[in-house]
């Protein structure tokens, strides 16, 4: 009989409502015969407050034990800007080798965005997730003088960008379009920019069928709000995958709706599944928060561990849930998770 | 007697034909006993092919005698991507300190934005110029094998990040609303996030009028397509900046009427102003190119030189000229410029 072991963490602010209705979700939706076993883990503001830790080398040990990490969202505005960012969330991708950060962008009917004329959005983004300006290289001298430098190292590899980009292209080939666009800046990021460059051309070889095209970041912030059709596949690095997915995900309905995965596809180590919205204390333990995010994480999760179907089935409902909304006076988090839990089941 | 001694520099693609109309403008609006002597230099890609020279120690010097500088475009497709850009654009940049590049984002009557419900659009990116992922800074070893490393290393000084902010603070306390936004994404760039927050905190205390405030790079690409209102003036990093500020010009009417300047205020060396469009070699010598980003470069010009009436006068036409577009068939680039010279002498 089949089994997923889950790791659920939480963490703060929304993140425990949503991850609620996440779990809701993944139970109705799953066969009888597969059993789901989840340990919840107390990562986040509230931990490091009372013991200073964020994530030490037994967490890293125990959440291994799981076939995949549920993630609700960590942050909050009493630890310092970065203390949770870098010693929880990065350490965690770099821990676990997520080098696939997952990103899809979908407008779905009735889903308001702030483009006008309802354009038609469909497309995935391959974020590299453990090099680029996030290695945490780099470094200050003279701290707090007038002479203080400080540097940050974007770190390149052959090995880590050829392992996206090919990646980014089998996904690119298994969807209808089969397009793939490289976003970088090699005209001014020039040695980072020829390695991108080089390696996507030299793996495009190997997938005739896929069409390519190159636009810098800049660029593409133009057309994600001009022309957001003309994307199919996006694969780009740590920090240009940061801030389009961020509008991407504005563009096509909100953070309110966009999922994502970090994704280690050897399986060496669980990949994990959030939300891209943060942990918005302003709403938190209000039921404000839409859960459809989340929900939307876990459909990625069972696709990852093999559960098409049921991850289809997910996404049907988010997006039946989505369309019925429209002119509706607005529901709990609970309801939400409520009514989706009904709809997979049924 | 008065006079202005500009270079000009139309280069590629359009560039030359946005610049007749800049100057046609630049003509009109001057009074009387403003001298206006202007020489005109060759770079850019026609150059390069013939020569192999992007821009020479010799056209330095001959540049730096002028009080400004207006450029058309430099870039084309038959040049592989970089050479132009860092040996022309960012060495220009670099050798006269262009440390302020402005971008100023107003949502002008009667210009279509690609948001819903017409938002009210109205500030201006300071970014910097000089610094940041553009130092050139990094390398590559082990080049076109599989253990390939590239580096790009973000340099950021007190001093430079420092008179920026100042700079912004300075434009920010000037305008109606004194707001000033930092964008940086200090939560993962550490090092470089703890200099620009610290040197924007302390440099505040100076400016208690100013109203502050911090958004995550990323959030701010969400904010400039939900809630663009909210800015009034933000400072950022030179490659934030550069992604930003296309961002801006999208939603606040397109490339098309989008105006830049590279400020180095001191004096020591002339500014440079131009367009955000590229040298668009698609619609190349086709008479199809709007001028008025360039009409508007022209305004920031004379701003920087003191010619305040004159610059308000530039950007009343553009204002009036678009507003009176609606409906209307489209004009050639030399009929806009026809246009605008008429109002603006009227
Ligand atoms: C919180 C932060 C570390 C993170 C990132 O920059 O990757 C977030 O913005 C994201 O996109 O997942
Ligand atoms: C062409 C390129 C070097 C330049 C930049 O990145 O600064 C351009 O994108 C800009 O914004 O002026």
């Amino acid at each position: 009989s089949r089994s997923i072991n889950l790791a659920v963490i939480p963490g703060d602010g929304i993140g425990q409502e949503v991850v609620a209705q996440g779990l809701k979700v993944l139970s109705a939706v799953l066969p009888q015969d597969v059993k789901l076993e989840t340990e919840e883990f107390d990562f986040g503001a509230k931990r490091y407050h009372a013991t200073g830790e964020t994530l030490t080398d037994a967490d890293l040990d125990a959440l291994k034990q799981h076939d995949a990490i549920l993630l609700g969202a960590i942050g909050d505005p009493s630890v310092p800007s970065g203390v949770l960012e870098r010693g929880f969330l990065l350490k965690l991708r770099f821990a676990f080798d997520h080098h696939v950060n997952l990103r899809p962008s979908k407008l779905l009917p009735g889903v308001e965005t702030p483009l006008a004329g309802q354009p038609e959005i469909d497309f995935v983004v391959v974020r590299e997730g453990t090099e680029g300006p996030y290695t945490g290289n780099g470094g200050t001298i003279r701290k707090g003088t007038e002479h203080e430098v400080a540097t940050e190292v974007s770190v390149n590899t052959a090995f880590g960008v050829e392992r996206v980009v090919r990646d980014a292209f089998a996904r690119a080939q298994a969807r209808p379009r089969k397009k793939l666009t490289l976003v970088h800046k090699n005209n001014v990021l020039t040695f980072a920019g020829h390695l991108w460059t080089n390696v996507f051309n030299r793996v495009a070889a190997e997938f005739p069928e896929v069409t390519t095209d190159y636009i810098h970041v800049d660029a593409a912030t133009i057309y994600l709000v001009t022309d957001p059709a003309r994307f199919d596949v996006i694969v780009t690095d740590n920090l240009f995958g940061d801030i389009i997915t961020d509008l991407a995900a504005a563009v096509s309905g909100g953070i309110g709706v966009a999922a994502s995965g970090n994704i280690n596809p050897s399986g060496a180590f669980p990949s994990m599944f959030e939300p891209v919205h943060g942990s918005a204390p302003d709403i938190a333990g209000q039921g404000k928060a839409d859960p459809s995010a989340t929900v939307l994480s876990v459909a990625l999760l069972l696709r990852h561990l093999g559960y098409e179907t049921e991850a289809v089935r997910i996404e049907d409902a988010v997006s039946a849930d989505l369309a019925e909304r429209v002119g509706k006076p607005a529901r709990s988090t609970d309801e939400i998770g409520d009514a989706l839990a009904v709809r997979v089941a049924g």
